[in-house]
C-alpha cells in the first residue's frame, strides 16, 4: 500500500506534476517513519531537484518537516530573534552577533551545526574554548536564554528529525543543491526552534554555495516566503563572499578575532557585517537601540563573557595554539587585488580546521590567518598568509588549494559597495 | 571512496551531462556488487530517466550490465535466432512461434520471464501444462536446442544480475517508463543469451507499455540500435495492441489457442503475427523456408510437442478449468468497434490470470474468452466475452475494469493495416 503511494508521489513530481498537501504531508512522516524507503526518497529528492517545487509546495514540504519532530516554545519575556548563514569562509558572525543582539535586549537562541566541507562550523569554533560545551538540554537553553539572553548551542534531536535523515541522504546523492531542498531544510530547523525573528544571512561569491547573486537571490526570497508563510518574520541580507569575512579563517583564531570585535576592535568587514545583522534583527524585534554604540561599550563582551561561562567555558583561558605555521609571501610588489575564499576555505580544511566526514575531529588551532586583504599594497617578500596546523604533512595540500587564490597586480581591484549587496524583505 | 565517484557519475547525468564509458562501466560494476548504494542508484536512475542518454551511452549501460554476469556460448549446429515482445495482452505469440521457428530449421532459446501486471508471462502460461517446468540448467537448455530446436524457460540467474537489481529498483522509485533504461535491460537480458540473431516484437497500443507510436518506435529504434552495436543482427516489428491478440487472454486459455495454431487453425491475428516474426527470425538465420507452409504441415505441432515433453510436460493433458464463468454479453444489435487491450487485460488480471507482486501464485485457468473481434456485427443479448475465474468475488472488480473497453456502434471501425505497422532494421 505504501509502496503504491510513494510511487504516485514520485511520479507525479517526475512528470513536472505539483504536489498536493496531502501527498507532501504524506511522504514527509512515512519517509521519517522508514515506510518510504531512503531508495523512494533519494528518486523523489532527484525529480524535485530536476523539476522544482512552488513556493506553496516549499511551504508545505518545510511545514512537514517540522511537523516530523518538536517545535520549541520558547517562554522567555524578551522578544526573540534568530541569524542564519547559509555558509561562507571565515565566518563567525554568530559569535559577536548573538551576545551583541542580546546586550540590546533581544532573546538570541542560537542552534547550530557543525561544519562539512569548505565552511567551519560555529559549534566547532567555540569547542576550542577550554570547557565550553555545546549540547544542552531543552531546559537549559531556557533557562540561558532567560539569564543571559543569548545561547549558542547543538540543536536537540527532536527538531525536524526528517531533515536530518533528508539531509544525509541528499548527500550522497548528488541533490544538495536544489533551492526548494536547501530552503526547506534551513527554515524546517529554525521555525522549530520557535524563534518570533528570523533574518538570514545568504552569501554569494566564491567562497558560498550559492556561486552567482541570481541563485542567491532566489534562495533568499524562498527563504523568506518559508518564513512569511509560517508566521516568522523573516528578513534577508544578501552579502559578499568573494574573501574570507575578517582575517581569521579556522576554529580558535576566529573566536580570537571575534572576541576582538566584542571588545571594540577587530577587522572593519567583520563589525559592518556583525552590526547590520544586529540592526535587522533589532528591527525584527522591535527594538530601538543603536548596536554599534553597544558594541562600543563593551557590553556585548560582558554578555560574551556569561553566555560562554555559562556552558562551562572559560571566556579568559588561552586558546589553543598551532604546531607549526608555514607563511606565504607576496612574490612581487604590487597591489593584493584578490584572497579567493573559496581557495582559502578549502586550505584551511585541510589544514586541520574541517572534518571530511561527519563525526571526524578537527583541530582547534588549525587555520589560515590573512594579513593583507584586498587593496592592500604588498612588496615582495611581505608575509601574506600564515597556515596554521597540527600536522605539517596537510600543508602541501593545502598550498595547492590556494594555487591562483592570491593575485597582485598593478591596479586596485574594481571597489564594491561594500559586503551587504541587497536586503530582501516579505 | 566509492561515495565520492557515485555522487560524481550522479551529479554529471543530473546537469546533463554525458557519462563516459569508464563512469558507465564503474557504476554499473559496483552498483552490482553492493558499493553503490541502492539510494545512489535511484538518484541516477531518475537522473536518466530525465536526462535521458544518447545511443552510445545506452549502448555502453547495456553492456555493463551483460558483463556483471555471464553470457551465455550455444553450441548449437543451426542458426540460433530469439524474439522478445514489449509484452502485450492475449500476448501467446512466443508459444507457437518458438516451435514453428525450430520446424523450420533454426534454433530458438527463448529465455522468458514471469508476468507483472496486466500482460502475461510466458513462463506462467506454460506452467498450466501438467508436469512442465520452466526451470532448466545451462546444460538442459542447451541439448533441448540440439535435440528439438527450441526451449522455453526461465531465465537463468547468471544472466545479466545488474538488471535484475536495477529492474527491482525501478518498479519502487518511478523509472520505470524510461526508454534508454527499458532498452538497456531488454536488451541485456537478449545480448546475454548468446542468441546470434534476435526480432523484437514491439508493441504500441492501449494495451502496450508503449501508448503512443512515436514512443514505440523510439524504443524499436534503439533497441535495434544496441542489438547492432553489439555483434546480433536485429529486427523490429511496431504492431497494435489497442485490442487483444486472439480470443483468448489468460494462461490456459492461451495454450488452448497456440495448441490450435500449431494444428493449422486458430485465430487469424494470431496466425498473421506468428507467420510475421517467424518470417523476420528466418531471414536474419539466413534460412529459406516459407514458415506458413510449415505452419500448415503439422511439423510445428510436433516440434511443440516434442518441446514440452522435453521439459516434463504432458502435450495431450487437459488443461485446468475454471471453477466460475461469468457471460457479458451485447447491450444493444450494431457492430462491436472496440474491445479495449487495457481493460481486458486488467480484468483477466484481476480474474486471477497475473500476480500484484513478484512470488505471489496465478490461477492457470483464470482468464477471458472474447467471442466476438472488432469489427462483427452483434445482437443484443449475445455473449461477447467469458470470464473465468476460481475466485468469483473477482467478477465485480474485473467488470469494473471493463467498464467503457467494449464498444457498440453503428459504423464499422476505422480499418488498419493490419497488425504489423512498421519493420525496423539498422
Amino acid at each position: 500500500m505504501s509502496t503504491f503511494a510513494a510511487v504516485d508521489v514520485i511520479r507525479t513530481k517526475r512528470d513536472g506534476g505539483r504536489l498536493s498537501d496531502e501527498q507532501i504531508a504524506w511522504v514527509v512522516d512515512a519517509y521519517t517513519h522508514g515506510a518510504v524507503a531512503e531508495e523512494q526518497m533519494s528518486a523523489l529528492a532527484m525529480a524535485i531537484f530536476l523539476r522544482g517545487m512552488d513556493a506553496g509546495e516549499i511551504s508545505r514540504w518545510t511545514g512537514a518537516m517540522i511537523d516530523s519532530g518538536e517545535r520549541l516554545s520558547l517562554e522567555v519575556d524578551r522578544p526573540t530573534v534568530d541569524k542564519h548563514s547559509t555558509g561562507g569562509v571565515g565566518d563567525k558572525i554568530t559569535l559577536p552577533l548573538a551576545p551583541l543582539v542580546a546586550a540590546c535586549g533581544a532573546a538570541v537562541p542560537q542552534l547550530s551545526g557543525r561544519g562539512l566541507g569548505h565552511t567551519g562550523g560555529t559549534l566547532d569554533k567555540l569547542e576550542s574554548i577550554p570547557g565550553w560545551r555545546a549540547e544542552l538540554s531543552t531546559a537549559e537553553i531556557m533557562k540561558q536564554l532567560n539569564e543571559v539572553g543569548a545561547v549558542i548551542c547543538a540543536a536537540t534531536e527532536g527538531l525536524a528529525p526528517a531533515d536530518r535523515k533528508l539531509y544525509a541522504l541528499r548527500d550522497v546523492t548528488s541533490t544538495v543543491e536544489s533551492i526548494p531542498l536547501i530552503a526547506s531544510s534551513i527554515m524546517s530547523k529554525k521555525i522549530a526552534e520557535g524563534s518570533a525573528g528570523l533574518v538570514l544571512d545568504v552569501k554569494t561569491g566564491s567562497g558560498a554555495f550559492m556561486k552567482t547573486r541570481e541563485q542567491a537571490r532566489e534562495l533568499a526570497r524562498t527563504l523568506v516566503e518559508i518564513g512569511t508563510a509560517h508566521g516568522v518574520a523573516t528578513t534577508a541580507l544578501l552579502t559578499d563572499m568573494g574573501t574570507p569575512l575578517g582575517n581569521a579563517v579556522g576554529n580558535a583564531v576566529e573566536v580570537a578575532e571575534s572576541v576582538e570585535v566584542l571588545k571594540g576592535g577587530g577587522p572593519a568587514d567583520v563589525v559592518e557585517l556583525t552590526v547590520a545583522l544586529a540592526r535587522e534583527m533589532l528591527a525584527l524585534a522591535g527594538i530601538s537601540v543603536d548596536p554599534a554604540e553597544v558594541l562600543a561599550s563593551g557590553r556585548a563582551y560582558e554578555t560574551w563573557c556569561r553566555m560562554i561561562s555559562a556552558q562551562g567555558g572559560d571566556p579568559e583561558a588561552a586558546l589553543p595554539k598551532p604546531k607549526h605555521v608555514h607563511v606565504v609571501s607576496a612574490e612581487r610588489d604590487g597591489i593584493l587585488s584578490t584572497v579567493d575564499a573559496y581557495g582559502v576555505g578549502v586550505a584551511a580544511w585541510r589544514l586541520g580546521a574541517g572534518r571530511a566526514r561527519r563525526g571526524d575531529p578537527v583541530q582547534y588551532a588549525a587555520g589560515i590567518l590573512c594579513l593583507a586583504k584586498p587593496g592592500a599594497h604588498v612588496t615582495a617578500g611581505q608575509p601574506l598568509l600564515e597556515l596554521h596546523t597540527d600536522t605539517p604533512d596537510a600543508v602541501p595540500s593545502a598550498l595547492a588549494s590556494l594555487d591562483g587564490a592570491l593575485t597582485i597586480s598593478d591596479t586596485f581591484p574594481t571597489s564594491t559597495s561594500g559586503i551587504v549587496l541587497e536586503t530582501i524583505k516579505p
